[in-house]
């Protein structure tokens, strides 16, 4: 039996604990849904409040070359591309992930013009399908998306496909994928391999570099903490920087964008892919919650995070025997920085759970999904999350009718 | 001879003149370029902070529905909505300009099947030149972007004109365009009209019902001061909701989001158009900008904005005759909320000026571009502007090699 003075003991001689007081939480509260939204750190206020304060009261207009405005989202870019394995000219921030995805998508489409197939995950975020297949229409060819069994992969690709985008860490069942074998997979089929990092990014050790990974986009606001709709990131791969054709461009974009030409000359790099100006405000928030990544890895990260969710899993198998199916894989290299529950009633029982203070989400038809961040959470808050959760079961509380009436946004 | 006393009169009975002290202004400085980028006002600072230390802190995910985040676009363009003649349900505010044109431009020209050329405007903003050539390529079919001399418009149309796209306000010259007769024409030829109101809105009265419009898209940054980047917005009439459909689709524009389901099937009004969620923090900051308007309205921002710039004008001409060429229309009904003044040395003289507080901006070629703001300008701020233009033409400093040299960023 685990108790509350093992996680105890665990936390004491936990490294990352003294980054929880980085962050603001609620007392007593147990948040398990950083996955959906990260907290807000304190650099967070300071950084926003420097732009409206500072740069933007004072300094008006020319802080865009003055402050760095116009560069932000490379320089942020930059400073992102460590935590997924990327140079620093490889990355931009800018916009959010549907975006990224349709121009990724769309540039990458125009790269094999002699192919006609998009394979995507049919198991994928459903916004990932809903824009390839818009963007499939911006081709000038009939292309087909076909959206797979993941695991069938293998068997789906053939000389026809131009592209792959996969979600390498599964948003509902939290699955990790081997980005390195299917990349190389997609290439020994002359396709092109785009990544959805959206659960995967200060979540768990990502190496474009070393998987050759041609293009990724992922998203600010989950294990970045970067706030609600963050913006986006994007990374196209160095070879492909000055070939790829941003099918969304701007001004921003342009090789010269004052001097008002008719023309569209695209930047060199990763400037072709902005298109115009995204919030400042929003990039200052994502720049302020990313320095919490010089206080420690992705790998020391990645150790606590499995450290946690064999807790949570331990736990649960020991407190509650046969009550949910553990559908999140137990092989750590299968494993993203969640696990999911599977229950018929798991829409209650997260009601349940968040009312007692242990906040995590619920994704259709049956997963209670919670997601477990090191930078803010100790072991101990996942035994007390625990004790929270065997009290829902045992007193059936989640039978109660006000936890069944379902809103729209859960 | 209008002379200082005279504007500080003016100033005595203006109406407006309280509201400077809503905004932070840098003493002794001039600002004319919130055509570019307008000032914070008070409640920017206090909203957005309001959403990091209240709705994010504490809130966290639970705010998206209860502190309305998931509303925002809508919420906050049914505040706009007065601003443009709109029905609050006819806006909403997301992305950037260049993606509000991109997404109306592909649903507009999916309602004209049968017609294949899109006019633009020749002078138009660079940017919705770019976009609108690269969305063409999405339709399809072929279309044809012609950008034309937008005083030929009536010899341009013809029964292959699927839509028109011009910026209603001139953003070099400063030239007004008659949104009704235009609208009108381009009605007649069977097409459909979309308005740029970058350079418009919060500038210059707008009806759209009145006027019939279609599709009308504009930036939060210029007139209405929501911040370096601020969130776009986007006007559908009425009739075409529900009708016309977004190109670039996302899962917050679908009618069911948080049901996953792997078809797409659009949510009424202009929720169809929300792609994924814009920066919380950025539509917060455009919001508390957005307040000012309860104090005002733009009828009475209007007329005193042909006020400023009458007298900028009378001041130009009188004190520093055939110096300058002014560009901008001296008929009201042509004119937006700026003058523009063509001199073969304008870089130069734009360099000299901002070094002396009076903050404008130069466009190329030769142009040197001055906005009035009548929310935080007065009589006396216009008269000190040509005070400090009248010496750096009489001194010539303009000459002065350090002024020549061109930064990427003006």
């Amino acid at each position: 039996m685990i108790s509350r003075s093992d996680c105890e003991a665990m936390d004491a001689s936990d490294k990352l604990a003294p980054l929880r007081s980085e962050f603001s939480l609620n007392p007593g509260e147990i948040y398990l849904d950083g996955n959906s939204l990260g907290p807000v750190s304190k650099n967070v206020g300071v950084r926003v409040n420097e732009v409206i304060n500072d740069q933007w009261a004072k300094g008006l207009v020319r802080s865009w070359s003055a402050a760095g405005w116009m560069a932000a989202p490379l320089t942020i870019g930059a400073k992102l591309a460590p935590l997924i394995g990327a140079k620093a000219n490889e990355v931009l921030v800018a916009d959010t992930l549907t975006f990224a995805i349709a121009k990724l998508v769309g540039g990458a489409l125009r790269l094999r013009p002699d192919r006609n197939i998009v394979l995507t995950d049919v198991a994928n975020f459903h916004s990932d399908i809903y824009i390839i297949n818009e963007v499939a229409k911006w081709a000038g060819r009939p292309i087909e998306v076909r959206t797979i069994n993941r695991n069938n992969l293998a068997q789906e690709l053939n000389e026809n496909v131009a592209l792959v985008e996969f979600t390498q860490v599964d948003y509902r069942m939290g699955e990790m994928l081997d980005m390195k074998s299917i990349t190389k997979m997609v290439h020994d089929a002359g396709a092109l391999m785009m990544w959805d990092f959206a659960h995967s990014t200060g979540a768990v050790p990502l190496d474009v570099e070393g998987c050759d990974v041609d293009f990724a986009a992922g998203c600010g606001y989950k294990y970045l903490n970067g706030g609600p709709g963050a913006p986006a990131f994007m990374y196209i791969r160095e070879k492909w920087q000055n070939v790829i054709e941003n099918p969304i461009p701007g001004w921003l974009g342009h090789a010269r964008p004052f001097d008002f030409e008719l023309g569209y000359e695209a930047a060199l790099g990763m400037q072709a892919f902005v298109t115009s100006s995204p919030s400042i405000l929003a990039l200052a928030a994502l720049d302020g919650a990313l320095d919490i990544w010089s206080k420690t890895t992705i790998a020391e990260v990645r150790t606590k995070s499995l450290a946690l969710t064999d807790l949570f899993i331990a736990l649960v198998e020991e407190r509650l025997p046969g009550v949910f199916e553990v559908v999140t894989p137990r092989e750590h290299k299968k494993r993203g920085s969640q696990v999911a529950l599977r229950h018929v009633e798991s829409y209650a029982i997260v009601q349940a759970l968040i009312e007692r203070g242990v906040i995590c989400d619920f994704r259709d038809p049956d997963i209670c999904r919670l997601g477990f961040t090191p930078l803010y959470l100790g072991f101990v808050d996942v035994y007390d999350a625990v004790e929270r959760l065997v009290d829902v079961m045992n007193s059936k509380v989640y039978d109660d009718p006000r936890f069944k009436v379902r809103n729209s946004i859960t």
